[in-house]
């Protein structure tokens, strides 16, 4: 029945990704969280205790204690769904257990992003790509969000993409400390500074974007293959990543269809997925936003705060297009994302219960 | 005689620019600093209290009085040589009568920038633009430093540009605080936020790098015509301008002719300016630089402090060209800029006497 | 009729206290927001177009114009209570005026805080001080709210200051940006930077706090006697008051004692005010607490954020007392603190009727 | 004979500390720096490597890899003089283990300061504690420089102390992300916040404070008893602890009397120090300085920069005395503080050769 809520865990919920995960499914209506799930130097701790962000951490779970468990013991717990906040490198083993056992996952991991079966998904953008998920019984499904710079560049290319048919999109970013994690960048490497390099960063924020947006034949997606040339650097603001977007048009729409086809975009509209923003994008004419500070927590209802993509001074001297856009990196382009993957996996009926669970 | 110091002063004296005109000239070899001349507010105060850098005033100057002062009054006092840190908009007019009147004039204003007749000099790029300059018995030259984001980007590109030839150049700016003078910025503006806007900024780098890079021909500058695609942010750092820089490249050097052509470009290395960088071009080979923290005071020997651009990250995937450039914003892209330009007028002997000076 | 809402306005409506006071009453049950009254600068812009806090204006007035509005205007629209963001200086005649033609006042500008007649008032500390208002036929009534410094201080020290009887207070202040109002504090004058002085703050700080701790007897009030030895720095975070306090005592109450005071401290707890903070002061027990970025918006219920000062790192060493507490300057200290005023005046039955409105 | 330079090396070179060593000794004129002493992290790496300074690293050192070495090996290499920048934790026992050798410790460490044979040295402040030195034939000499906080105020104290009679003593500090050396403070943890505790840093100020400030008898130092009440807190700035002071004065000097006290201050007047900064304390009356961004680098001639405490905002307003002191925590209050103990040991001729070196 739809009107349960889902049995979920968090793992890697002592960490920046994990917090905000937290916060997002403290009263989640499809999902009950019943687990926070750390590593060795959390375990025992309380939440409250690990806390970093500037939000106040949710009353309910302030007290909850971060624990170690397995795959296996989730599995047990009767736990049907994982968010995964686990770092890089340690998140691609324990996810695989965790599917293996019929328990979906949706991770903010990078380590099954390259996976020809596991859907990157950006739900307003690609939700067709869930027909890549393979249909094996007794197994979970495995569904990453992308990188947290290639979400709001994806969101917004798509809907004026066709319209520009892009000869090439250079894109300089400005990306927020949260983006590196806890503790992450110390202090005195970024006060008063800018960092002109994030590790592997462009890598994946040009190859996660031209998949996103490359279309599923065979089960197997055909990237986008426009150029996508790519400069990343850190700035010392706290949330939300903004990116210097200027592409070589192939096409000449007129600035009018430009900025319909960004207001109009709303392919979800008639899903009723809890964390999707409506609009998802939005677009201001001021001459000076998107700004990190401002429009971070943007996207209605309450519930998608930090779920929309901004895009605003946005010149059109054709062939050259250019624009900034800016995501909250930790909620669109992180937890929120997954929680919104999870939603969508839900609502088209295809989340797996879990074989003799409860 | 060349051993004689020439009485210089500096108008604008009380503002940013004015004092690291003061900071630059306080003990120069050529010029003799005999003038503070601001405007109606700052008239009567002493240096020491208009005081804005994070560097300490020099010692001689700190009790020293900002005064108004007229082109006639400056004239009489036998000032041969004005340096100009007035506020674009105020400092057309004044400076025309300081030429006028036989008073040269080496300016960090937009206001003349656009005059066919005025110099736009990055002596390193475009010493030959001199040409310009009208022989008017009687006159002062007039000569302009570009807009402190154009310096740095004309000075990268300059080594490289023939080997390249740019289809376009795509620039995406950081850029520093200092940069929009004193108050400038209200500190709740970019306190944790990145502002995607500069009023013109975008306008003048564009046109004024492509005409720093352009050939003089019948006395007029042919531009260089290739299209510069930018985008102009505010970040919080107080002094350095980083730019990210992405060229389509109608050629194929090898990345080892790229790298040599910066490091070898050194085209004043032969005159002897006090303030001109050896090499003007610093190539670094980290990851992660230039960083405005670090390199923004770059430059040697030591007078030229801050007057050499940094090129770093260098990425050459044919027909892409990646860079980041940093130069300092209001030395080698304000005051440092003009002050270099004065020195290379007076070693070319193109600097007229002021009649009937002392 | 308790149920009917007051129509009320905001004059100063353009300034950062201003839109803290639009936020607060955009949908407040006691009052009904119709007019945002501004200066010359701000006539007839749009909140939207001019607001600067890092919050999105309330929907339902993103779209509202500030006007010039004389008092006569005002009070002929209706009005019958005008919260006031106005800058001191210009506020002492306005607020005059409104509550000649009997309009109520609650005023967060420090011109009328003199004022033996006027109160300055903390609800939860000196809601006696009320007594203060003149019975006077036809006009209104003025409350003013302390500077945001001495709400924070005024807070921590009432529960425990029978307890400790002090001999002196010595306070520092770590004071957020958005004190000096915006533009404010220029971002070159304060990034990488502290700035030890505010003017006129320690005086103010030093004399309120001893004025609202005071008692009142024939209708003036005695102000608390202690030193207070204060020092104010300004230092770069957006938003919250941080106070370091040591108190030399001249009791020894037990270190549970005073712990209790603190929690147990809620004098407002049966007033039905709606932006009331329950309990007002959140004593913090980890050692690094209160801090500005984390505790800036405590405070319970929901419409109370930012109203709780909390408490924290006490430290008891008889005779002195440590601790510090953090308070939000432009809410607790400033548009929230006249709210709350507001609601109380209303809720004891204190509003004069506008004679002759609607 | 003096004119010979004493071969030195730094050990815990690669740390933020010990990168200000090498800056200070780079060219010394009594110290020839050969080594550069790390851990198991930075073994091999070059100096620029590891740089973390705004300061390019001296050039000569640039290319420099930092080494393991042990005791034994440093003796036998003829180093006469160790400069430690190692963390207090593993300070100790290498520093012991020098010392046994006969190599005499120049340390900034905690680990020693409270062997009451060891002088914790201010040499403006208690020159004469250099008599708690043991005669020990054949073992090198031990001394410490105060913690970072304590320099500073020490120095502001020792000149008015005895003017003042001090019942009680107040300090709030306001302390740099340096002082936590590298990686140190995290980004996440300190953008837009302020954080109120420093571990363990309250006690070290007061107590090393009193002890700098006593007296010696015995061979033991006395501390002065006031008592020191103190709140330490952690702000965004890079360098530069400045800390509010407000002293219950016990006796009634003039404002005049204590002026000159501090002005006049210069015990070291007739030494020939090449680090000491005359004078030591500058004294500023404007009234909102000292300023870290301004003042952190307050000190001449030129080698003796960072080395001056700078006192201000002074109000004396019996019985309290408040005013701001500001000085360099990473110089002042660390290698450059152990750079000054080590010039003056050495000129009293307290410097012990090391047994069959060279």
């Amino acid at each position: 029945m739809t009107t349960e809520r889902i049995p979920c865990a968090i793992v890697g919920a002592s960490g920046y990704i994990g917090q905000h995960f937290v916060r997002l499914l403290a009263d989640h209506p499809d999902f009950d969280l019943r687990d926070l799930v750390g590593g060795d130097r959390s375990d025992g701790r309380t939440l409250s205790d690990l806390w970093q962000l500037a939000e106040a951490p949710p009353e309910e779970f302030e007290g909850e204690r971060v624990r170690r468990r397995s795959p296996a013991a989730l599995q047990r717990a009767g736990v049907r769904v994982v968010f995964s906040g686990l770092p890089s490198g340690t998140a691609g083993t324990f996810e695989s257990e965790l599917v293996r056992r019929g328990v979906s996952v949706f991770s903010n991991a990078s380590d099954h992003r390259g996976d020809p079966r596991v859907p990157l998904l950006v739900p307003e953008v690609n939700a067709d790509h869930l027909r890549l998920l393979p249909a094996a019984a007794g197994r979970g499904v495995l569904v990453t969000n992308p990188n947290c710079s290639a979400t709001g560049l994806a969101l917004a290319l798509a809907p004026v993409e066709r319209l520009l048919r892009p000869r090439s999109v250079h894109v300089a970013t400005y990306q927020a400390l949260s983006g590196a994690g806890y503790p992450g960048i110390p202090s005195l490497a970024i006060a008063d500074n800018v960092v002109p390099y994030i590790r592997s960063e462009e890598e994946k924020l040009a190859a996660e974007t031209q998949r996103i947006l490359g279309t599923v034949r065979d089960r197997r997606v055909r990237p986008k293959r426009f150029p996508l040339v790519v400069q990343c650097a850190r700035v010392a603001t706290r949330e939300g990543h903004l990116e210097a977007v200027s592409v070589e048009a192939g096409a000449r729409p007129t600035e009018a269809s430009l900025a319909a086809a960004w207001r109009e975009f709303d392919p979800l509209r008639r899903d009723r997925l809890p964390t999707a923003p409506h609009p998802p994008i939005v677009l201001r004419t001021e001459p000076d936003r998107p700004q990190p500070l401002r429009d971070r927590w943007a996207g209605s209802p309450a519930r998608a705060r930090g779920m929309a993509a901004v895009v605003g001074r946005v010149r059109w001297e054709p062939p050259y297009l250019r624009f900034f856009v800016l995501s909250h990196n930790a909620v669109r382009g992180g937890a929120g994302g997954s929680v919104l993957n999870a939603e969508l996996v839900r609502a088209r009926g295809l989340l797996p219960s879990v074989e003799g669970a409860r």
